[in-house]
Order: C-alpha cells, then sequence, then structure tokens
C-alpha cells in the first residue's frame, strides 16, 4: 500500500459531517448549500435525462457544455476561450485539480502551495511526486507580498497552486497580490493551477480577477471552474479546466484515465445554466451576501470577533479576539459536541506552522438553518 | 510537464468514435449500446434529481447503493460484503481503478498485467510509479498457464490487475486458471485489483468466477464494478470497490481526492436498478446474446472468421483466418476510413509482443446498426 494514503485521515469536511450527522449537530462545517438549488437548472438536467444520450460522450465533455463555458467566461469575465481547443470537462473541480496536477508535475518538481490551502492540494502533490513548498497567508487580511513570494520561489518551482476567492479565508486577492505572483510565475516560467470555483460567490460590488487575464498569464494558467459551486449544486460533480492548447492537451491526457467522462445529462443541465440571464448570477450572490450578513450579526451579537468575508460560503471567526483561550481543533471539537454545531478549524488548512485561532463557518444554508447555528453557536462559547 | 501525459496519444476508443463522427460511419468501435438503457432506472434517477439531495453525499457513497451492491453480490455472486466497510462508490470504473492503483502502488513495485489489457492499466500503472510486468494472452483460448505465471511473478511482484470477463478477447477465465493465479497471488502475499465490470455480460449458461470467492482470495482482492456496463447506461459513470476493511479504508482516501463523490441521484438510481428481479438480468443477457450472434452471422456469412465470445459487448475476427494480410491496425484504418465501419485493432490492448491478425467489434447495438456494420464489413474486405 502506498503509505501517503495508509496514513492519512479522512478529510475534516467529511468528519465533521458525519459527526454533525450522528450527533444530530446543526451543520456549518462543510461547504454545501441546505436548499434545492435552481429548479431550471435541476430540470434542464430531467429532459436530457430522458431525451438525451445516456452514453459516453466525448471524453472532453460535450460540445454544448465546452462552448457554454467559453460563452460565460467571456461574457463574465472577459477571458478569451477557444472551447474546442481549451475547454476540458472533469467529474468536479476535485478531479480537475487531480487531472492538473498528475499531468503536470514530474517526481521532483517543486511546487508552490499558498497556505490555507484546500485539502486536496497536497495530497496530489505528494502522491505526483512533487515537492510542496509553502506560502503562508494569515488574517485579518490573508494577504500575498513580495517577501514572501522570494522566499517560496526557487530554481526549481515549476508549478504553483492558487486558490482565489480563497476557501477558507473568504478573502479575494487583489490586482497588485496577483501581479506580484505573476511576475514570479512568469520569471520563473512556471505553470498556476488556478482554482477559481468561488470566482460567482464574490459579494459587496468587489469583481474577481481572473488569473488568466493578468499580462503573460494567458497561457500558463490552467483555470478551474465548478458547476456545482456556481448553481448551488455541489453532489453534481461537474467541473472544467480551461488553459492553451499546449497544456490542455496533457491534461486531458490525465483526465481520460481518472473518470473519462462526465455524466452527459448534468453537462447539459450546465450547459443550460451557464446560459442564464445575469439575474440568475446577480441574484444568487445578493441572496448568499444576506445569508452572510444574518450569521456575522448573530455571531457579533453572541460576543464572536468575526472576519470580514469577501467571497465563498463562508466566514471565520477569530477566537482570541472573541476572547476564547482554545484553540480551534479543541472549540471545533466541543462545539460539535457540547454545543451541536459542527464548524470547521482552519488549521486544518495548513501543513505547517498553522494559525491556530480561527474557524470557519459556511453561511450557505437556509435562514432556519442559520438560526439554529446561531443559538448553537451562543452555547458554545 | 510530465512526460508520460506529454507523449501519449488518445485512447483509440475516442479516437475511433471521433473519427466515425466525422467519417459517418457505422460505429462498432467503442463498447458502448446505442439504445436508451432501461426506462425504469432512468426514472428512478429523474425522482432522485426532483425531490432527492442534489448535495455533496457522503464521500464512500451514499448508504443505499454500497447497501444495494453488498445485497446484488450476495444475491447473485455467494459474495458476502458488509456494505459500510467494503464498498466504496466512485465515479465510474475507471475511477475505482485510478483509486486502486493509486493507493496500493508505492514508487518501485512491481504490478503484473495481463496483455489484451484495457487502456487505462498502464498509464495509471506507470503514474503510480510502478514497474510493470506482463503475461500475454493469445487467440483461440486466451488462457492463463503455470508457466506464463512463473515467468511473470517475481519477488517484487505486490499487485496484479486482472479483467474477467476479459475486454477485448470476450473471453472468461475458468476456474483452473483462477486456481493456477490465486496460488501465485498468496504465495507472494500480492494483492489483485479483479475488473469485473462485465460480470452480467456472461453467455450461454456460463457463470462468472467472482475472484474473491477463490480460497485466500477474499481479503487480496479489490473487486471493481460498473452500473454503466450493467444498466447499458455507459454516460452515468457510476462504479464501485469492494474491499476487505484494510485495503478499502486506503483505496476511498485516493478516492476522496480524485473526485470526492458522485452524483446522488444517479446513485440512487443504480441502487434502485441492482435490486430489480432477476428477469432483468437474464432478459439483458439475452438481448446482447442475441445481438453477438446476429454479428457474428453477418460476419461469417461475408467470409470472416469469428473468433468465440463467452462475454462482454464484443466479438473478434481473426484476420489471417479470414484470408486477410493486412495487421489489424492498417484493417481498422481503411474500414472506417473506406468502408464506413469503425472497429477496433486488438494490437492497441498491448504494449509489448502485441497479437496482430485480431479485431474487435462491439455488437452491443440496435439491429439495425447491427445489420448496417456487416454490409460495411462485407466492403471492407
Ligand atoms: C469536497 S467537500 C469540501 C467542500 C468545501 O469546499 C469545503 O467545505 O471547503
Ligand atoms: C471508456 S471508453 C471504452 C469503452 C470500453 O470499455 C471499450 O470500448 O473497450
Amino acid at each position: 500500500m502506498n503509505p501517503l494514503y495508509a496514513e492519512m485521515p479522512t478529510t475534516i469536511f467529511e468528519a465533521m459531517s458525519a459527526l454533525a450527522r450522528e450527533l444530530g449537530a446543526v451543520n456549518l462545517g462543510q461547504g454545501f448549500p441546505d436548499a434545492r438549488g435552481p429548479d431550471a437548472v435541476i430540470e434542464a438536467a430531467v429532459t436530457a435525462l430522458r431525451e438525451g444520450s445516456n452514453q459516453y460522450p466525448p471524453m472532453a465533455g460535450m460540445a454544448e457544455l465546452r462552448r457554454a463555458v467559453a460563452d460565460h467566461y467571456r461574457r463574465h469575465q472577459q477571458v478569451d476561450l477557444d472551447w474546442a481547443s481549451e475547454v476540458t470537462v472533469t467529474s468536479g473541480a476535485t478531479e480537475a485539480l487531480a487531472a492538473a496536477i498528475f499531468a503536470l508535475v514530474r517526481p521532483g518538481d517543486e511546487v508552490l502551495l499558498f497556505q490555507p490551502m484546500y485539502d486536496a492540494y497536497l495530497p496530489l502533490v505528494l502522491r505526483a511526486g512533487g515537492v510542496p513548498r509553502f506560502a503562508r497567508l494569515a488574517p485579518p487580511d490573508w494577504r500575498i507580498d513580495a517577501a514572501m513570494l522570494d522566499q517560496a520561489f526557487t530554481p526549481r518551482t515549476r508549478l504553483v497552486i492558487i486558490n482565489n476567492p480563497v476557501n477558507p479565508s473568504a478573502s479575494l486577492f487583489d490586482a497588485e497580490s496577483l501581479a506580484l505572483l505573476a511576475e514570479r510565475v512568469i520569471a520563473h516560467d512556471a505553470i498556476v493551477i488556478s482554482d477559481e470555483v468561488w470566482e460567482h460567490l464574490v459579494f459587496d460590488g468587489r469583481q474577481h480577477i481572473p488569473l488568466m487575464r493578468l499580462p503573460g498569464m494567458r497561457d500558463r494558467t490552467v483555470k478551474i471552474g465548478s458547476a456545482g459551486k456556481i448553481f448551488s449544486l455541489t453532489g453534481w460533480k461537474v467541473g472544467w479546466m480551461c488553459a492553451a492548447p499546449p497544456l490542455t492537451r496533457v491534461i486531458a491526457k490525465a483526465h481520460q484515465f481518472l473518470t473519462f467522462t462526465t455524466p452527459p445529462n448534468l453537462q447539459a443541465a450546465a450547459a443550460f445554466g451557464l446560459a442564464m440571464a445575469d439575474d440568475y448570477f446577480t441574484a444568487m450572490r445578493d441572496h448568499y451576501a444576506r445569508s452572510r450578513d444574518r450569521l456575522a450579526r448573530g455571531l457579533l451579537d453572541a460576543g464572536y470577533a468575526v472576519l470580514p468575508s469577501a467571497g465563498t460560503y463562508f466566514l471565520s471567526i477569530d477566537l482570541p479576539a472573541s476572547g476564547i483561550s482554545a484553540d480551534d481543533v479543541t472549540f471545533a471539537e466541543l462545539a460539535v459536541r457540547e454545543a451541536g454545531v459542527a464548524t470547521i478549524p482552519v488549521s486544518a488548512f495548513y501543513a505547517e506552522d498553522a494559525v491556530r485561532g480561527v474557524v470557519r463557518l459556511c453561511f450557505a444554508k437556509q435562514d432556519e438553518t442559520i438560526d439554529a447555528g446561531i443559538a448553537r453557536m451562543k452555547i458554545a462559547r
């Protein structure tokens, strides 16, 4: 057996959700909405199930979805993609990450990761034979700075993995941070996997900047997106990766032997959804911003120091600033077991030198769930 | 970039299907049915889409599907599995293969592969750092023998990958072949990934023997199954792996970072399907056996030597015995370009020392498609 997996714990999201189910806790841990998702998109999947093909679609994805992805980014992000040579459909963003990492890393290549990092990145890099190096972001502003990059980049840096907007910190990299990064990436002739699954979940009029749009980055970026996140249908597992043809050719080969392809009816429905009018995306953002505000207000009233949330499904509390001396893991353990509310300790997103006093909560929930969560959080302090 | 993928061609199945689409050829290449699939199973997916959750199901799969897999194998194959600790749902059998290979191979481990082999096996073994060794099966009977195993096993053999029934040879390993293999596996303290996706597609009253049922193999076997193959819905990409708890614990970790989970509505529909009465499975087998016979008869009438097909969606023709001197690749190229029928050259399933005169055809097609294919095959000679 491979020791990497033999010694690995179950992901914190799954472990917390299992604990929440077992204990009947309010689940503000794992990032998924508890609402239904848009009926029109679900009905598009029903129609495709009944009337479309249920056999293998093309390995790179159905033309209608690849076209819809390219059109969508042109319309919403001023990113120009050739659907046929630059868009590959995957079975969720996790599969896109796996395919891109297995395709781009040669054993011994250094891979730069920004902590806090989504929990799939490091195991995939290690399994691919990569040598991880870490840059460390910290509250309250989770910014990239030049010194951090100068320390993290080396002559062997081949790949950088970045998440923007960032889960769990709910921060958004500004143009300056991205420009600093792009400069180093270009100087090192490296490639970036830009995990932009939260691209539509950006609040208060802020703008998500796709890394591809930075000068010199168009052909060095693998942009990853997720229909599950865009349409609040996290179980669908439809994602995609967008990259210049020479990168797409190689990552599509890795994809071919990970899942080969993705259910056609869900692809058709995602294509339908991406073409919906701007209203949908605006309403979705407004809806989640209201949920964020509801949770933040409730936590403030309960005496918690709440960190700002510029995007994603998440906000965090700062334990020391809330007058709580427990570390994040202890707090989250007690909160689920004794107060009945599941949260995620942010130290779980660090491989080394973890930030210790921050706990993440998911606000992508119906008002009743948020209110129940707030009531439990009152007990947790 | 990783040179393994940078230098890899697109899979032959995809390449042939693309060529068939482009040229308007009858597609008897890639293995997928051109019929609709069972309405009851499709409607179960519709109901689950509308009424069930579309959010992340548990990482190991929904309890209802894992239970249904265990019940199904108890009923149909006398294999006893504990659903909660021994069954993991994956996004198709390809993902199950990837997860099992990444989890079980340590760099430097020898992995024994039987040629002809399904095209995902070797790249996955190489990407996992495994050292492949090959045993070679050949027509007409594609059997395993003791000498072949003595040559292929070494003290460093840690893993064996076997497919039964075998794609592309359409053969079924008998009890004696499997016992020979099991003896070596046990003696070498190795593990077997047993790709049994064709388990229900076994004709003429033959019995598929699950490798797990052989003495000493219960806890050394990872059994892989596929809802797509069982229900003629190859696009659904719902599969599973079954293994003793210590193996399941490790391969589930690899699965967690490949796709994490699989669409819940398709899982629910697969659970419904697995519980259908025996009639469904008998009728499905009879249906495909009739299709096999139709294609075989047509090819015989056209002067081809047809090799026996004991199972799968496939049968093969023997070119030399048909009086054709072209090798399989040349024949398949000409057949698709000049006669308008896509087939698969069986040499594509070998990494070395390929069998050269055998071409595979898929009979999982409606009668009209089969008849059109036969007409084109008449032109191809
Ligand atoms: C794949 S489970 C994790 C969901 C998620 O994005 C999160 O909770 O961070
Ligand atoms: C995943 S495409 C290959 C389908 C198949 O099993 C075959 O044609 O052999």
